[in-house]
């Protein structure tokens, strides 16, 4: 047993922006942000060993039981994202660390913004508010292992970018332009050597600092746990380092409300783990996240079984959208297309798409229900060969956003937003026995989209008893022109004669 | 028994240019040029009923049987395609009508540019003088029942066009913008009062006179037997019209060498027909055209089971033409994607592909081991509904090209005449795992293709012990580039970042 070295216990609310010393003290802690305990005490030879450590939170007949993760320098924590309002009191067990804690503290209500973490809500997403959230996603797998400047130029990137969701590995990433080392590794050690036994906090106060930025900035962080790009060793850990490792991250980064748990990037290409291996990291984050924060597994070629309980929405990599409609059928769970192929010029296959298509898969996706996210692999320096570059892409280290997609991508989350419920749902017939893919609010309003197919006219099916002012959207050129006159039942429109053009059919009063 | 009422047999070469008269006359037969001994004889009530009338020609160790037809005014022909050159002799024999002719005539070798009739040769097609035969084909369902002004210009504009293949319906078609009645009908009386005992020998006069026209101008006639579109009752005989019709068109098509057998286009949506009704349909060709001439049956949205020992080849309705391996594969015959959607504007889904979206096509296709088929339903009067207009769009009355993918066509046809073989298939690994659709003759020749894909660069596993001079294609803009230098084994190729390229590898001298 350690012997507590201080008896100086700090709460620290972050992200509220309030902190304390002292057990006895109750700063209140807004509602989804984090109330955090921090106790020093020796640590031993193995401090991420056996940690038996849990706090017990308790507020009216809500109980939830955190533990405790050690954070380097003799320093143990314990955070907690209260989920509701009111006092909550809390309580510490275990023996390593022990602390025999307690104390109480009060939560306020959500301030405006705060909306909590994003559950799913029938087939797409909500945040536990009941605002609704439209994941429309990006992706840089390896940001947050960059330079402090590199990592600064892309928050400030997304700042200004529409992405909701970010798509980012714990680990770092050895691939064709990433050669560069990353700042922080997540062991302590060195490559060949590393001491699986000891986890670096650094490395993962360094993440969590980029999950804060991202909630401040209402991006969700779909943290990939796993991946097969990798150079120094991370991707063939031993069951017990891994589960070390995911009770390290659940503990650390759980209270984020912005966290999403993907297994993998790839979980098919890892050829270290196997089925089982795989369904018991999903049990894992299932069974020990207090939060039930959203979990997906991502493939390369082959999907994992979707249907297994703790997937709770259906995270895959396809570029064939025109299954969306089979997925949501066949796994009643929503369906996030987040790697479609990407925005670029490069070598290889999965980021040739030009913007055009880009925003045609977006388009298509999400008309057909699913949602689709966004990666953009845009070489300057071409020259230079894949194996040797080392250039800075959006997709992986962030950066800027050099691509002509992300700009239409907001136009279509603008009109995504616009509709008049957030409960979209696929609809069939609109456009009669062509059924283009259409996305319905009720039969309120009606996005219909034509991808790369030219009219010069078209025949909607409209119900009979509604009228409709119908919009034509060019989601290239980014512009609606309103038809004249109003729609009701068998109505042919006309439309010019252009690719990726969708219609907004707005039901107003007769 | 019927009563020869003219002693006066002639004997007509036809497309020879020979004609003769007398039942001794031997005038020379080109080889796959037609043979027609012509009789009077004084027709019966049902003179398309029951002909057991054979023609038996013989040449060395080789016998055709063929079946009389009447031709109306008393007038029965036998008609007959010599496949090799030689003497041939001839008897007839059977009651109805009774004829008892004998005779011969001469064969003489195929002239040049007559190839015979085109079979299949392992996953492609080849003439039967071993000739290769790429088809590169069109649609005009109901070009044979326009006025000949429109025939004329259709021929005209066939002549001018690269397509060496056309799928027309032998029955006349009623659907959108095809309200026009046929200049004539295939069987005697009138609709709601069709006498289908009696065959319209005019009406079928009329279809081989275009089917000669075809053939002068080198193009495959595609016959679709029976097909869905229809307001006269053409698509719901009795098996015994049908029987009748089947041995008709056979007895009268069935010795021009450029006759294909498609027993239907979307055999799928005929309801008055089951899947036993296809079988017989296949199984009467295959047993009673004495030619072999090639048989397929095109779908709507159900593939027929290509795996029918009666079909030739796969012909299919689909635009998922990266399925064209898996085709290929399954049923081990050439692949004709006869209809992947049409370049057109027009208010139904199946005919709105860009002129670039059809060239796309042909070239994933091709360059997948595949052959695509071309349609144009391009409205210039679109305010017309299509239930009113009956505009003539090229897919269906023929008339003239408006497209722009024909030109487009014609380039990449010219291309694959330009390979150092004929022998084109499917290969993997030019550009390693990435895998985009490769054509090869051998390892002399590589024909890419990147579709829509942007790249900056791209790397190619080429052959160690090969030189290759590579040619980049704008398959759009009908250019080619010659990159500098040679390449071989590992090669890195730099690209213009322009969707729809592709790239030409030719083997040189080291």
């Amino acid at each position: 047993m350690n012997r507590i070295i201080s008896t100086a216990i700090s709460i620290i609310c972050i992200l509220s922006g309030a902190t304390a010393a002292g057990v006895s003290a109750a700063p209140a802690v807004e509602q989804w942000k984090i109330f955090e305990l921090s106790f020093r005490q020796k640590a031993g030879q193995h401090p991420f060993d056996n940690i038996d450590s849990r706090c017990t939170f308790i507020n009216g007949c809500d109980t939830v039981k955190v533990s405790a993760f050690y954070d380097g320098n003799d320093t143990y924590k314990i955070r907690f994202m209260p989920h509701k309002p009111g006092r909550w009191t809390y309580r510490t067990s275990g023996n390593n660390p022990k602390s025999n804690l307690r104390g109480s503290f009060d939560c306020l209500p959500a301030s405006p913004g705060n909306h909590g973490p994003v559950r799913v809500d029938s087939l797409g997403f909500a945040y536990s508010d009941g605002t609704a959230y439209i994941p429309v996603g990006t992706t840089c797998y390896a940001w947050t292992h960059q330079p402090d400047s590199l990592i600064q130029l892309t928050l400030e990137t997304l700042r200004n970018s529409c992405f909701n969701k970010i798509r980012m590995c714990i680990f770092p990433k050895s691939y064709d332009w990433n050669r560069n080392e990353p700042i922080l590794y997540p062991f302590e050690g060195e490559t060949g050597n590393w001491d699986f036994n000891r986890l670096n906090p650094a490395y993962f106060r360094n993440i969590e600092q980029c999950i804060a930025s991202l909630d401040s900035l209402g991006i969700e962080a779909d943290l990939i746990v796993y991946h097969p790009y990798d150079r120094w060793g991370f991707s063939k850990l031993d069951k017990e380092t891994r589960d070390r490792y995911m009770q390290y991250v659940i503990s650390r980064f759980g209270a984020f409300k912005n966290v999403w748990w993907s297994m993998a990037n790839e979980y098919d290409f890892m050829e270290a783990y196997d089925t089982a291996d795989w369904q018991h990291h999903l049990r894992f984050f299932a069974l020990n996240d207090p939060y039930g924060h959203l979990r997906g597994i991502h493939n390369g070629v082959k999907l994992y079984d979707q249907n297994d309980p703790y997937v709770t929405h259906v995270s895959i990599q396809s570029s064939d959208m025109a299954n969306a409609g089979n997925l949501r059928s066949q796994y009643r769970k929503p369906v996030i297309y987040d790697e479609c192929r990407y925005e670029g010029n490069i070598p290889w296959v999965w980021g040739t798409l030009s913007a055009e298509e880009m925003v045609q898969k977006f388009w298509e996706g999400f008309t057909r229900g699913a949602f689709v996210g966004h990666g953009e692999v845009i070489l300057t320096q071409p020259e230079v060969g894949p194996d040797r570059s080392d250039e800075i892409l959006w997709w992986s280290k962030g950066g800027v956003l050099r691509g002509k997609s992300h700009d239409r991508i907001r136009y279509l989350k603008q009109i995504l937003a616009d509709a008049p419920s957030a409960r979209l749902t696929p609809v069939e017939g609109i456009t009669g026995w062509q059924n283009y893919p259409t996305l319905g609010a009720g039969d309120d309003w009606y996005l219909i989209y034509f991808g790369r197919d030219i009219h010069c006219q078209l025949l909607l099916e409209l119900p009979e008893d509604k009228t409709y002012r119908i919009e034509l959207i060019d989601t290239w050129g980014m512009t609606s022109t309103v038809l004249d006159g109003t729609f009701s039942g068998h109505s042919l429109i006309t439309l010019p004669q252009l690719p990726y053009m969708a219609a907004r059919l707005t039901a107003v009063p007769r």
